[in-house]
């Protein structure tokens, strides 16, 4: 039999993370209010990681009757259905070989979809994007993934190493670890809004020099978990580090339809190196990921993304396409639904009306969700969130006592993972503890996610503040 | 920038295939045809993948019914859709969080879909599946790519070597070089209908020690591109052979609904593995997989397959976990067809005579090609075929002239990618040519799929035909 001993040690280096004991408990949770079993609450609320549609955001209606066509194109010849819906359906089936979604789809994606992709790119950015440079691929972090494996490689002192924000949603940091890279971590600077700080970024590269071989700097921007909004100037100043310090840079703007702030507003990286003229526009080199599961769509089920590469040498471009190419394509009703988010129902078509009122409608909610988090947690003692300007989740700050801080440590737990453990407990409602996405040493966060129903988010709130008032009486 | 030396070295020993060269001038003879430039066939035929409807096989009318309601759940209201349509998409997307097929699925996949397809190698193999040991993955390759993930380690002699057979579809071996793993050819006997020999399997296996560390043996039945289909007997002396040397089995099963012979029957390895009793049931380590692309289904765009692993140690299968983990979960609308391709409609039930009747129609079609290549063949001089039992695929045999093997030297071609290139300049039928799948030196061949409609077949056939014996006439 195969021992634990045998197998990759870069997979035994993955360790069970402390959501998923939150994770186990919820599910147990769940079966226990199925079999009766009784709680202080009816039903649980799972705000840890951002699933829109999983928390009762409903999907886009032009995005899934489009869906439905093609899928069952015998919908065509009903009446009921908007003609703009039919016209787009018969258009995609026309992309796909066979004229059906169940063909398989060429390699980087659907021809026709990743041309629609870089002209959403060129409308957003003033630039020319290639549509050769773009691979559609099963979400973000498959591209991600596909990138790392491209660029990380060596032992000890010369192995890659990423250069990574904390805090970061968990998964990017699993991912180095499966892919054997070193993760460099650079702090985002709390007290100013989260911003990211270029002494730190330099600290942290000078840090890792000698211990690994930091090659790659990975942003996110609008952050998660920590809601900011980069600005242009310091999207200039990430660039002008990355290029004199010759590092390639993986730009995560999966939420860069979510940005709420009055003063905010999202620049793509790709638009600021544009803007930046050579020699950074020529030759920095950088990947950017988008996906259908953020932002308004919030279509994680189907599982698709895309990432633009500017700048690779056309030889590592070769060693890209045929990596990409053995990992099997995307699938095709993402595809579909790529194409409707970079190319949505433009006014005077039929299902503009209807597709501006849902996606106005979400936003609203969230947006309400972000002030009504923020109003709730400026009135609660022990807790403080920074602006939230973009993203969908808020990261709420723990300003624990030392008698929670000690019961913490005598139940060996991470303290903002006993907090959440409780909170689920007593309230049922799951969120992600700070200890998951990292934070700075002797600090405490929780993650919730704000794409939900107004309703849901008042209960959330509501379970917060009565158990965050109960655990500091506890532990004053 | 990125220097091509600098970039993962197992990523840089990706070569491009031979294929590619092929793909590369299929796409542009189809951008010639469009522009109108005269060629001696009206389009192009593209025999070369497995891509049922890629190639005009329909797909069944309840699968996408199904997924149509589930997508657009406004239909469920639609009385021209069967009821149990409805009532599957309904139970389906009770399964969902939220009720949205949007929604993040469980990383291994829906539960009551991964007891589903349980219950259904429960049925199959008499034998007991425990649902904990099933996931649902974006398709039996990636299934596939984890589990190499998660057993592939090691430098020089202690590299992890994986027993492949030679012919074997092409991303397989992709995957190997991929992963970083020594790919061990074991050869399939082609004068006895490409059966697995354990003599075979035993020199593969000791001129591999030494090189390499030999861990893992992979196996494909029914076969691709052999179209052969294990006995029983054979399984048995696999399994018999994989415990003596401790190997852990990987047996690619994905054309498992596909045997044709009269005299063959497809057996699970697991069955046998459970009929042989302990210490094979208990002990031996085993990692099945299927897919919604291959078989009745071709659903290839909807990118789901599954994995069941059985025997694994707990502690590696909690890393495996861990491992499935971090890379995502399946598409929805895959796993919502898993469920119907492991549940289909029975007897009694409204959509069960239709899609009895359209599995019937695609078995029929697969069947009379199957006859009708081995009729074509059988009557062409130089060229030569096993019989056929099960899979989707032909590999046929050419036996080439002296002159042809010089002229492929001249042309610095392999033989078989020389005859491939020029059948498809020449009468744009589109094949995989056998260097590309591997093969026994000095033999050659070219493998075409069989799942296309039959009036395309006669196509495929006639266009082979008249360049063949075209090509024999001109190299005699």
């Amino acid at each position: 039999m195969l021992l634990l001993r045998e197998i990759n040690p870069d997979v035994r280096k993955m360790k069970v993370s402390e959501q998923e004991i939150l994770e186990r408990r919820a599910v147990e949770i769940r079966v226990e209010i199925e079999q009766g079993i009784a709680k202080p609450y009816k039903e649980l609320i799972d705000v840890s990681s951002g699933n829109p549609q999983g928390m009762g955001i409903r999907p886009l209606t032009f995005v899934r009757q489009v869906l439905a066509t093609c899928l069952y194109p015998s919908l065509m010849h009903d009446d009921s259905l908007p003609l703009d819906v039919r016209q787009r359906a018969q258009r995609l089936l026309g992309e796909c070989e066979g004229g059906s979604l169940g063909s398989y789809p060429a390699i980087y994606g659907i021809k026709q979809v990743r041309h629609t992709i870089s002209a959403f790119i060129t409308r957003r950015d003033g630039f020319a994007s290639d549509p050769d440079n773009i691979a559609i691929t099963s979400g973000s972090q498959h591209a991600l993934m596909l990138l790392l494996k491209l660029l990380v490689k060596g032992e000890g002192s010369q192995q890659t190493g990423v250069l990574t924000p904390v805090p970061c949603y968990r998964s990017f940091n699993k991912a180095l670890v499966a892919q054997g890279a070193v993760s460099v971590p650079y702090y985002l600077c709390e007290e100013q809004d989260w911003t990211v700080q270029i002494q730190e970024l330099r600290r942290a590269l000078h840090a890792a020099r000698g211990h690994c071989n930091p090659m790659v700097l990975y942003v996110i921007n609008p952050g998660n978990p920590s809601g900011h909004v980069q600005s242009k100037a310091s999207i200039e100043e990430v660039i002008r580090f990355a290029a004199e310090e010759g590092l390639f840079l993986l730009a995560d703007e999966v939420y860069q339809s979510c940005v709420f702030g009055d003063d905010s507003e999202f620049h793509s990286y790709k638009k600021v190196l544009s803007e930046m003229g050579p020699p950074f526009s020529s030759n920095m080199e950088l990947a950017s990921f988008h996906s259908i599961s953020k932002g308004f769509m919030g279509e994680c089920g189907l599982r698709c993304g895309y990432v633009e590469m500017v700048n690779l040498d056309p030889l590592v471009m070769h060693y890209a396409h045929t990596l990409f190419s053995t990992n099997a394509s995307a699938p095709v009703p993402g595809q579909i639904t790529l194409d409707v988010m970079t190319n949505p129902p433009q006014p005077g078509e039929p299902s503009y009306a209807l597709y501006a009122q849902e996606v106005q409608s979400i936003r609203s909610a969230i947006m309400n969700n972000v002030q009504r988090i923020l109003d709730v947690v400026s009135g609660l003692p022990g807790m403080t969130c920074q602006p939230i300007k973009g993203g969908i989740f808020a990261f709420l700050r723990l300003h624990l006592s030392q008698a929670a801080m000690k019961h913490a440590k005598e139940k060996e737990l991470d303290p903002d993972l006993l907090y959440s453990l409780r909170l689920l407990e007593e309230t049922g409602l799951c969120v992600a503890p700070g200890c998951e996405l990292r934070q700075k040493k002797g600090t405490h966060h929780i993650r919730i996610c704000l794409a939900t129903p107004q309703d849901t988010m008042e209960d959330v709130l509501q379970r917060l503040k009565s158990f965050h008032l109960r655990f500091i009486k506890e532990f004053p």
